[in-house]
């Protein structure tokens, strides 16, 4: 199905904003992106960091669909979508969708960006709070093809259903949520492996390089082709998922325990004393990190899954 | 460097032993492989089963250097590597590898695929314990590059040392594990995403099948390209994995200790009550999963991160 015709506007142009601008131009063909922030070399910036992200994409074509807005009110005032990636503050985004409310044609869904300040909270001071609806990207989003969906209780169905199908008309990968909760569903999962991983390397069992290798070497492939529910679920032969309990469920438990008491020994809390060597054993390993070639491979990935 | 002219002898003939038989036979195109296990039907089963690990080799040609093995003492005699996959038992170990020491050549390599049961314990009855490595794959290896190295203190580094050279010439990734603990590390960090996982679902943020598209979606290709630390090193822009920590270490605490309220509130625990919902909603999503098709895509997966 072909995206709609539409006008987005792209409120803040950070790095996820760019991002964000850059997805819908290369991806949906027919729109046009207005694009507003408050720093004063906007459109200079725009023109010579938006190409960054417009990767295999008419540069030119999707830069003749951009229009830099000198106002909230210019940038809002005919959009179908209003995208926000503003500071993460809770009273700038309370303010903010208040004014935007206001602005927006009666129709415009209304997106944040923001990984951590639920739609209920930010939409305090708006008249109807069923319009806003978190939409967090797995950065960058212009990669990356998952995006949560995360609504407040008052998000109402039809706001919920139109964003779902924006992406999904985009080849993306929305998720809905169904419950605001800290971090939502990514972060959470990401930073749980990652404490483990944390407390792995206190405990000198491996270093941080080669703990990369062993999650690059085994649980990405995996988990890119088939999540742990259905991997776990394979691994259960016919039985499935019950059966890998049935068979496996007692060695879970028991690295269940040796984590928390590990986790308890290292004192893996952020900013205690294990993050220092942590962070210069990283440091030593990767030195600066090639983000490009990151994208180029991960792409790569990307499309021979999809095949 | 050319994989070295050898005999391997795969003790245990279910699906890891074959698997690894399948792996020597189609990556060391000089070696030759002998299965031992005790079932009666051992040289029709392997006839039958072997080919289906064989996937992209000259079938025929690989299995022409195979020899099914009578005896033990057959299996071990000759032998310069022998890896051993029976029953996840201490006792047996324990036994097993005492007999193999007397049968064996002086100079064999002793590889133990336990995904529990460590060299320390494993090697208790042997006279020269420093000859004993754990080699714990991630299933099936013949497709995941993983090979944890799991080495007990008595372990000698000459055999630690061949051990790693061997699989890196097949061009596996073998990850050298400095310290026996519960789980080692590959399915340390799985089951701690796994466990956060449960509790999303039993919580009622997320189901099942979004779940997976969660990871599928995000962690899954990120972490096959550049594993959890190299990823937030980059996320931390030119601060590195320090500067991501300053940044984001509050949300990121935020989250370890509302997974820690969740998995309490929920009791997480292996056999708990969530674990019948979770189970089923995991059989109504997948039914009978196509492992050929998921490894067919992991192959395409790995194929493409490499290049």
């Amino acid at each position: 199905m072909a995206a709609p015709r539409l006008t987005v506007a792209v409120i803040g142009a950070g790095t996820i904003g760019l991002s964000f601008a850059a997805l819908h131009l290369a991806k949906n063909p027919t729109c046009n992106v207005k694009i507003y922030d408050t720093r004063s070399d906007l459109s200079e910036y725009v023109g010579d960091k938006l190409c960054e992200y417009l990767v295999d994409a008419d540069v030119e074509e999707c830069k003749s669909r951009v229009q830099i807005a000198e106002s909230l009110v210019k940038a809002v005032e005919n959009a179908d979508i209003v995208q926000e990636q503003g500071p993460e503050n809770a009273d700038f985004k309370q303010t903010t969708w208040a004014q935007i409310e206001q602005l927006a044609p009666q129709g415009a869904l209304f997106w944040s960006s923001t990984s951590g300040i639920p739609a209920s909270e930010q939409s305090k001071d708006m008249k109807d709070q069923s319009r806003l609806v978190v939409v967090h990207p797995y950065n960058p989003p212009h990669i990356m093809p998952l995006l949560e969906v995360v609504p407040s209780p008052a998000t109402s169905q039809e706001v919920i259903d139109r964003t779902l199908e924006y992406w999904r008309s985009l080849g993306r990968v929305p998720v809905l949520i169904r419950k605001e909760c800290t971090g939502f569903v990514a972060n959470r999962l990401a930073f749980a492996l990652f404490r483990e991983a944390c407390s792995l390397v206190a405990q000198g069992v491996v270093d941080v390089e080669d703990l990369d290798s062993v999650v690059q070497a085994s649980m990405g492939p995996r988990w890119t082709v088939a999540g742990p529910f259905k991997s776990y679920h394979a691994g259960g032969g016919e039985g499935g998922l019950s059966s890998f309990m049935d068979k496996i469920g007692g060695t879970v438990q028991e690295c269940w325990n040796a984590s928390d008491r590990d986790v308890e020994a290292g004192n893996i809390g952020v900013g205690q004393s294990w993050q220092e060597d942590v962070c210069r054993q990283t440091d030593e390993a990767y030195g600066v990190v090639d983000t490009a070639q990151r994208d180029k491979k991960t792409k790569a990935v990307l499309k021979a899954v999809s095949q």
